[in-house]
């Protein structure tokens, strides 16, 4: 018998590509299609991509029909409505990821970057942050996955081997470049074609709402407080994140031992590749995978970073997956390759 | 003494086009300022690239002001709002370039096409349509400009000569592909960088409201009615229209003759270039500039004129300037070379 | 026991498209990896994309090791280069699916429009055009598959059911438009970003090779002849054909019956959708699939089809390992969907 | 009497730029046109866009003829080439205009830089780095200009008012982002818009060739030392570059006191513009313009800097103009406004 997966949230970038996951999984059945929508539509109206494969009506959520349905339910909705919406899965029994940031930092940060009381104060306690690289043994039994942001998964990425190994001096400079799909699929004339194509900006500099998750998850990574500057930038591109990440080292080591310190902390990680010395990745070496590609290089005592993810797979609906994946013992890469 | 020029809707593409213009003409001041806008703002607080150049208030429309600063007012602003401004600025003796579709068409076609009932008949039968390789000598003394539309530019300068010759059999085919600034800035999901990039589609086929302009305007040149139909579709670029119509003959010809009937129409022309036989015209040849470039290619019967201009310059405010030079007597190519 | 396929010419565009469909083919093996270079290279470090996934060494091909290895071999060759290596894989009892247009073509067409005399005659009688949606029996018991062009798939599927309903009164006119892969991967400054974006051209105006394929493929399949024009038009995308076509009608339809006649024609056709009435597709609809989405429009006695197709995939690499499922006994959608 | 000007080295992307600033140029005639080609054309049949503007033969260079007609030279070509060709005209008494990167190192840099002795050790040692901003006064009388790079002429301008000011502490971090541009006209898989589009990368991590030029230029400017750890990337664009500079300060300042030294550097520059707290750059801000915008981010004794500029004027042929315009007492911003 087929897992049931209820979607909430479907009419995102990021609900569609769950849903183009989850057809290709075979362990799995897409039991209810949600959004928070006005009228009910076939998903394939909405995205004729899917006419002939995912011709089903997708509705207003109704939270007892969700439960009856499914066994574990993905919400894909904006920062406030999912915590809104996971208690009432959870208390029902249903585990659920959550792709917001409603349940990544403490509600201390939360209220500061969010501008927001957080509402669900019992189940942040328990959520565990879906970083598998990082958590993995505790995803196996979470029953609410705070699944991380786009720029955090490529940034902790790059970072968590020299945080562990206490290598770091100093904050870290995040300088970060991504999709225009990162900041959702919406009305906004900031994100329209005829302002974002043959341009290139940067913005919320040091004020953007991914800093404090990055700082957060590697200062607990390290036992110790980590700081970071980060400076987000938009690219005329529709997916993928490259983050070039500036460490100042404690110690100057050989980049060939630096590699051998990210291969290492990565051998287990099904989908972190670490590349050669002189190699870079690319966006399109991991564009529609969910592959988080990097690469090294050292200066004297400064480390570079350069770290590339599809924003739309590892950094949100493939993470997801992988995370349903190792919650219900299924073959972490299912589905994912 | 400079021409004092009023703008209404400066903040929309054209209008900012409009202004790029104006700043270097040297026969003209930008005497007023004024957009559809809750609150006054910088004009370079909202288009930066004119921090030091044009850092003057734009303000809400009043009437009697820009009366009172202005001799000539450009409208760019959505149909049905410009047929509200023009009267008021046509009675107190104010000459009038709109760059909506207001004053292009008769009012049983624009009631069908923009579903809504005309509000100026008076002012709409003096109205000359702005399209100066038809119209040079009525535009001088114009009080009215109807601008003509950015599809209708490219397609009607493609057809002319050959409905001027009486030499077209049966319908015209316009199969035109535009950038995206031809819909406007304006927050719409359709026109989002996510949806655009990489993609490419046809819409509205022969139910686009610029295909009546181009079928009314040929018939009255030729004296004949002319049947247009009319594919738009949209491109995965900022600006540029490249119109490729298709035109079956009454009679075959060589190409080297239609060549010549097209170098003969616009030898006066100081905006229309004629590609030699076997060259084509390319958007990049034309952006950033008020050129209209065209290609022919001759097959047994069959003409296929390849036709390209930037939607924002010849399409729209490049022809609106240069209207206004031919109605004041300047150089034609004033401010557009 | 698993198909062994050979692939010769994987380093181009084409090439990498099937070996990422191969890869998630449960069926088949990838016993051999060729490509005209210089010298050998790890497939993964041509394609970074394929690191830890296809590790393997891409040399240049040596026919008899590929004929010892393979059951099956894909040529993604260009043309000319085609007809070279597929007699020896036929006479040693391979199956070859030849993506060039080596086998298309009689032999005069293919000197008229290659510039080149055809090398092998023999084998070109045998030869099938790939077309499922056209050729299906055929295919299953093909020992050469020549596979079809990519504007050819596009416009074919579009005007095919009108073709064989004898419902084409005249030429047809096709407008089609593609992204930048389907000129192939190599260096030209035609095809450089700095050329490409922001611009829009037509070219090679009835003078393109795909021209004869349509038109030979189409009169064969009605019986009778098909005259068509062509406007081929390079549009700054990666991926993706769509093709306008203008069929001019014998008798005037209604259109809901015109789509009638399409849905019949595709109801077996495991990648062909028709749309409802005043729905048209897009490129996205298609991007990264093997899906053709047709969608109609009627007016009076003009009919014009709007066909969209993923030009590396149905265009080219899908269609082919949709073929070598037909020819082996596979679901047709084995790996393709 | 116009200055006559010759341009070598007309059909790249510096080249195409220079052309069109001098056709608008009141104050001098195109005299000579050449470009290393095989054969003469006609500029405009290589750039159609001047049809009817640049119709003059485009032919090899000829030495003598181009001393024979022009009075000042622009060379716009490759690495090693220019001082091959700069010798000749400055012995004629010529004044000349590089963009290459010829002259702007020391010998035994420019020899581990570009791989090349330097051939023209005596007119090296007269060159000025014409930098408006840094150099006016040397430029008014120079004979032989080095034109700056793109990336440090972005990059030098965020950073010259701090290390003037002897701010920074330890080494400048600039993480630049370039258009397609940037790497010139040529033919090469690497430039190809199937590898540029919807990709990013990071090039040359601390070994482009422009890390030197920078780190000379602000040693000299500082009177000491200054380092460079500079990271280029590749952009989805056609022009513009964007350079994010991590500068830890000396001494922690307030935003505003930053700021206030920004406005003092700059305060006759004719085309940088500092902005307000809080406001950042874009290169749509910069792009068919002469500007440097910049903006200031400060955090802690951290200092953040944005700075914009098109690379195909400001980084290369609108600041070879400027750098003309100051050298023949023309106002500095003559044709570039």
């Amino acid at each position: 018998m087929k897992l049931r997966v209820g979607v909430v949230g479907a009419t995102g970038y990021a609900g569609e590509e769950i849903l183009r996951l989850l057809v290709r999984h075979s362990e799995v059945e897409i039991a209810s299609l949600t959004a928070i929508i006005d009228k009910p539509s076939i998903f394939s109206d909405v995205f004729p991509a899917f006419k002939g494969i995912v011709d089903i009506m997708c509705t207003a959520p109704d939270v007892d029909d969700i439960i009856k349905k499914s066994d574990v339910v993905f919400l894909a909705l904006p920062h406030t409505v999912s915590m809104q919406y996971a208690p009432g899965f959870l208390k029902a029994g249903k585990r659920v990821i959550d792709l917001s940031a409603d349940y990544r930092l403490d509600p201390a940060l939360y209220k500061t970057w969010y501008n927001h009381e957080h509402a669900d104060l019992g189940n942040l306690k328990t959520a565990v942050y879906g970083l598998p690289e990082l958590n993995k043994e505790k995803i196996r039994s979470a029953r609410l996955i705070a699944n991380p942001g786009c720029y955090p998964t490529a940034t902790i990425l790059a970072a968590l081997p020299m945080v562990k190994n206490d290598l770091v001096d100093g904050e870290i400079i995040v300088d970060a470049k991504s999709g225009v799909t990162g900041a959702g699929r919406k009305a906004a004339i900031a994100l329209c074609f005829g302002e974002v194509d043959e341009n290139l900006k940067a913005y919320k500099i040091n004020e953007h709402q991914h800093m404090p998750e990055m700082a957060s998850i590697l200062s607990v990574a390290g036992g110790k407080n980590v700081s970071v500057v980060f400076t987000p930038h938009l690219i005329p591109m529709r997916r993928g994140i490259l983050s070039t990440v500036y460490i100042h080292l404690k110690t100057a080591l050989p980049e060939q031992e630096i590699i051998g310190l990210y291969n290492a902390a990565y051998k287990q990680a099904a989908f972190v590749r670490v590349h050669k010395p002189g190699a870079y990745p690319e966006i399109k070496d991991v564009l529609n995978t969910n592959f988080c590609d990097i690469g090294i290089k050292v200066s004297g005592k400064l480390l570079i970073v350069v770290s590339c993810i599809d924003n739309l797979l590892k950094g949100a609906a493939g993470q997801a997956v992988q995370n349903m994946n190792i919650m219900y013992g299924f073959d972490e890469t299912k589905g994912l390759r």
